[in-house]
């Protein structure tokens, strides 16, 4: 999916975001902002939103002489999260179909950061989404892949998601024994993203293979894989791509073994998949 | 009032809201964009939020072949206001207090623009105005120098605000009837500011002396402002700014002379006067 003009607002929005996640004063602030400005206006359409973003935060990243620009946002959403994981196990473990309720597990992760802005109503929230309908649901047809696959590539997306994760991977261990399954984690921080020290923090290597993807984008860019990770990501027999960041870099792939899981958070992944920004969707990947 | 680092990020949202409003398509949309973020990463903290815009609007103007970028929109926005009109109108007439009714009035208009993402609950927006407490309330204040000042000048600030500026002049008139009124409005089309144009076509010259102020940036900027322009506010026994742009140009000038009247509609300008986003506020000059 290429960079849209409505991404560019968003991305300097994101730098704004920065700014005030790390509480810079204010020229600290204008400094982030110019730079990001800068840029932004050197954008072209031919970059996916994640491919610009990795040009744009490292940039930020040197400004700020901070690496990990939300590790203590990222360690603050572990806490958060794992809050609600007995809750998702609870609704696992009630379920009729726990394979579908897996999967609704891992959009509750996928669903943390956007609905942070909820505040208080995020257990609400996040209790709905075990019964709500998806928008577009091709749940059923994973699962039915799953019974008979070897090989699962689960693609991670933001930190605290993961952990959301592990419970589906449990869930999918425990009813298709058999099942290889391979987790990718990004080459390096990025944005919030789930690196190698959230998945072993989290223990997700005594769950499946944590692989580290190689990968610099907040999104999967296929091209910018490690070859071991290339390799996993050509010869798995199912591919489980978490979140939008993955979907705006891997939406061109036209393959049925791929399936996008996610919440929509903005209208121009709305507008793409023909659907509403707070829709949850499950997609696979030769139907888009 | 100087820039600060959040107006950065408010003026790159208002280049989107132009491509928005005049259904740009992608690349003249990327166009306006990169113009604005080049522009927005030279300002500095010398200059005032209008100041920046008036430095930002032109440029896209010129890159879109259009000097009154929201002239269509001027034009809708008047239709709505006059919808409106007779409700402000038998809200004053139902008053024991008419010039408080009257100030009010003033607000609705300032809260439309504001109110547009409410939708079809604008009328009932506006019907609470009538009603609720101001957040600061130099109203009385302001009152009791209208019936012993000679000479009031108005401020204006957007089209269609104008035609609730015109209802509360009359209602000023008919109360203080040896009292010279002056208009002010912008010296040219930026944003949605009145101008003469609209200043004319409401009849506004039928109820006050409506000047063209000379200034070209989005809010009275007293160092811009014409010879004539200077003199009558030096001159004035009393004076109402409206909105929030006048009050950035303005908020500088301690004069007991000077009242602010708007509605808070962002954090910045919340943060200056200790209220929240949202809040209406009438402020007299020499307090804030």
């Amino acid at each position: 999916m290429q960079l849209k003009p409505d991404c560019l607002v968003c991305l300097f929005n994101q730098a704004q975001r920065v700014t005030k996640v790390l509480e810079c004063d204010e020229t600290c602030a204008k400094d982030v902002l110019d730079t990001a400005a800068l840029e932004i206006a050197k954008f072209d359409f031919t970059l996916t939103p994640p491919e610009a973003a990795a040009i744009l935060y490292p940039k930020i990243s040197k400004l700020l002489h901070k690496e990990d620009l939300y590790k203590e946002a990222k360690t603050e959403s572990i806490q958060k999260a794992k809050k609600l994981l007995p809750f998702a196990k609870e609704q696992i473990r009630k379920s009729s179909d726990p394979l579908d309720a897996a999967l609704r597990a891992a959009v509750v992760g996928n669903v943390i950061d956007f609905a942070t802005q909820y505040g208080f109503d995020l257990e609400e929230e996040i209790k709905k989404i075990f019964h709500i309908p998806f928008a577009i649901d091709d749940k059923r047809a994973f699962s039915q892949r799953l019974c008979k696959a070897s090989s699962l590539l689960v693609i991670g997306d933001n930190t605290a998601e993961h952990l959301f994760d592990k419970i589906m991977i449990e869930v999918f261990k425990e009813h298709c024994s058999h099942l290889d399954i391979y987790y990718f984690v990004r080459g390096k921080p990025i944005i919030n993203d789930v690196t190698m020290d959230e998945a072993l923090e989290a223990g997700l290597d005594k769950v499946c293979t944590v692989v580290d993807s190689g990968v610099d984008t907040p999104g999967f860019c296929l091209e910018r894989a490690s070859n071991e990770a290339k390799a996993i990501f050509d010869n798995v027999d199912l591919i489980l791509s978490k979140g939008m960041g993955n979907f705006e870099c891997l939406d061109g792939v036209k393959d049925p073994r791929l399936f996008f899981l996610f919440k929509i958070k903005c209208d121009v992944v709305a507008k793409r998949v023909g659907k509403q920004v707070g829709d949850l969707v499950c997609i696979q990947g030769d139907t888009i």
